[in-house]
């Protein structure tokens, strides 16, 4: 099959060089131009522009977010342009009324269009071991159901709608980063009476929270270790703004996504948004510090 | 060894059958005195009175509140007449500052005093498959813990000073209702957007999710079924005022903690306080419901 | 002076009311009709076209919202075609974003701009008694300071940069909400204890809390009584929004502003967006009810 | 009249200097003696003993919280030894609990029991200009009616339960910590987009916010002047903790009230507990001056 890929960042990059070593042929296109010279030494083929991409089988886009799909296929009149017949896999976490826009302009152009977000991080992703959505009309997510398994340990299919994987990945996004700040508050407060961050949470993680979500983000807060990030603060931030802008379109309430939103614009004030979202916990560590001092 | 056990509730109740099976003697006492009949229909001895659970090698404790502990074992002068070297195992999960109060009083009494606050539902309590938390003076501690093993799929020592175990009693139980109201959030956005909450939920809990803290709540938040209550929303809302208090405390605010309290309060004025913690969902479940008349 | 007047909402056509009353020529222009041929019974001119409403000294705008403004005056291209040295006094309350963005449109096409949001409700405009911020270049601001003076009981002089006024009045609105939420939250404790809302609110906004923003929405907490609205509960969720987008893009967490715009989403997805701001106590009274019936 | 006086605090002191200035004969008590010597020099008669101040027509008690008055009046024996027919009229704020407990204790002792909370800070006290609220057995008032008007600018009959007092009060202390976080909030939101702080609290409490409530705290908000305190940051947090229990003895969830807990456990860890509640404020300034550093 002929692939295309877009978005080469630290997961875009990582999921192509494990269908580069699975013998899958990619062009790939990115914006700064590092990643495509990186992945072609790998045996990727540099598309030289966005449509190139868009003239195969399938086209999977890995982009930052909302703003940059809209700069870099739809405002760049790339879409548009793209072979009749080609099924779009969009990897990306988007906003919910971005993929209700898709959904009709993909249809309307004789496009295919598989919401497939995913969860793990950039290690997982180089070995094939994401956890990946699929949601989409039922022959286009058949035929790109075989690629996605090369990328994932397990696909979940979610019907023929692509909005229910969109929505199912901002779902899981905001249990995600609430079982961190859960973590940050659990930490504090033994913290706050001597108990050390590494005893509370390695009993917790062990048994009744032995769980990835917990497992992955519990060493960081225990060592305030935020860096390098595996998934970065900023991108968890847009992600919590997604949820909450889908909550508010339902008139939804959504109480812990609203106070994570506040804490991560804390933890971003202290840090920056290139921290790991680990540093979330660190709003919390603060507050005992200070109260220590004080 | 001479064993105690005060406070027959669905918890207690099923750690003296679990004792009992597994060939232990134990003289019990409750303060109603159906479980103790039920109990001594299964080989247990009643005590006629709180005193004579305490004249024994090892009294285990498993009040609902520090009230009823301050009732029956305090202000009854009970503790003040049990044999010197008994040492006293409290299951319970109590407020940090009777914790502190309860060292310095069996220390003056000539009694051991080991914290042992334990996770886990009232069926596996029957099995010996809990995860106990154990604090306290080393020998005290290893007197008790091959009885702790009876009941506990795994002993977790958390030093010497018995409040530590209470402290990461409440932080893990924090966790825990961050975690059902993360689900309940998490639904209730799922569910607004056309996604049924089991596919949203198996989903997520049978990848990053995959630990028993969502595995529990998962089904129930499904059913919307919040009876019969393995452990009981008041109970609950009891240990989220306790971690609450322990943070005041300590000047540490705990934003999730705050939040969870005014949800749990929520549920309880609809279904009250015996529901299943379950529940907490069913608040995020009735703004779905309503922004769906509207 | 010839003026033009975009936008004929509740607030819109009062102030135009006021204006013709006090002897001014004002041609107006609305998307729906009604409202500009009831202000053509009392004198005003109809404009035919936005474009119209451009071509004289001075333009206020009164549009909905960012959207409502993008549309009338930025995608149809009606702004391009206004006559070189016309002042646009906006008086709408619109995004920091937008408002950065419109300095600058302006200025290029040779227009004055002039940021004038103004506080109170549509009888208030009636008589010419609103509270007025203006911001813009001194020169444009000194031409229509007679005209705000004519609609406002005070004109509020905030700098040279627009985009001040906008945070002012965004900032201002944060604190009106946050004060019909406190009033809401204090009534339903005392009702919840057996003091009438009244008995507790007529104290409190009659010594402490005697301004305006409480005793323009006590009685309405006290009656729950929500219609009509003078400031409808939609309209105080978008600015509420737009503080929460102006203290993200500063990286600055607002806990009011997030949590009353929790509340103001259940007092939606309830009586809906048309009801008075006052409805937002209703989601406390709710509570009340509630826990008095369980 | 005979009139005691117990608590001679900052407002306990200014209102007996008021009374003595009136022409009143006092007779003091306080645990510390200085501010008993300082008032002896204005002409108030030392008490000796608590006792003494209860063989009068009148006793007013002013002391810090609940545990002050329960060590004081009541684990003291104090109040048991009092004068039958003496109306023990008490100003501070109490919990809902402590005060229902003392209706009946009164009751039982033949005594009078008046609720009087009140609002002002000292400078005001020392003028006679506060706000007292009322409530208790109609001839009780009755007979405080002249002394209460004797300290305030105007006295609020509360009908005859003295627990309506108390919520009152609580219920004008929430909104009043409500105020001062939601301009702290707004001052950051300007300062975040370059508007001085002063420039946005004149104009805010120079109309819609015209209150005294706003006043007081405008200033030392822009100043950002914390000491000395008027009313102590950790009396105000004492007086949510109590208005939160309140609401959570009736299910009843208060979200400002949690959030401004949380912020003023923040603010006290900050700058401890002496500060003025102005320095609530400070816990949004420094989150604009982190940004401003990032």
């Amino acid at each position: 099959m002929d692939i295309g890929f877009i978005g080469l960042g630290a997961m875009g990059a990582a999921m192509v060089a494990n269908l580069l070593e699975k013998g899958h042929a990619v062009t790939v296109w990115n914006r700064s131009p590092t990643p495509v010279q990186d992945l072609a030494a790998l045996g990727a083929t540099p598309a030289g522009s966005v449509e190139k991409t868009l003239q195969g089988d399938v086209v999977f886009s890995m982009l930052a977010d909302d703003q940059a799909l809209q700069d870099v296929l739809l405002d760049s009149g790339a879409l548009a342009k793209a072979r009749p017949g080609l099924v779009h896999v969009n990897l990306a976490t988007i906003s919910v009324a971005l993929a209700h826009d898709l959904v009709g302009r993909h249809a309307r152009s004789g496009l295919g269009y598989v919401a497939a977000p995913v969860f793990g991080r950039p290690a997982v992703a180089r070995t094939g071991g994401l956890n990946i959505l699929a949601a989409g009309e039922a022959g286009a997510v058949a035929r790109v159901t075989p690629l996605l398994e090369a990328l994932a340990a397990k696909v979940w299919p979610m019907g023929e709608d692509p909005v229910r994987a969109n929505v199912v990945k901002l779902a899981g996004n905001l249990m995600l980063v609430s079982a961190v700040e859960a973590m940050g508050e659990a930490a504090a407060l033994g913290r706050a009476h001597g108990v050390p961050a590494g005893d509370l949470l390695d009993m917790l993680t062990g048994s009744l929270f032995a769980a990835p979500a917990y497992k992955i983000y519990a060493p960081m807060i225990v060592e305030e270790r935020y860096q390098p990030a595996g998934f970065k603060l900023g991108l968890a931030l847009k992600d919590v703004r997604l949820a909450l802008a889908a909550g508010d379109a339902a008139s939804l309430a959504l109480p812990f996504a609203s106070l994570a939103r506040d804490s991560l614009l804390d933890a971003q004030a202290h840090g920056g948004s290139d921290q790991d979202l680990a540093a979330l916990a660190g709003v919390s560590a603060r507050r005992v510090s200070l109260a220590d001092e004080a």
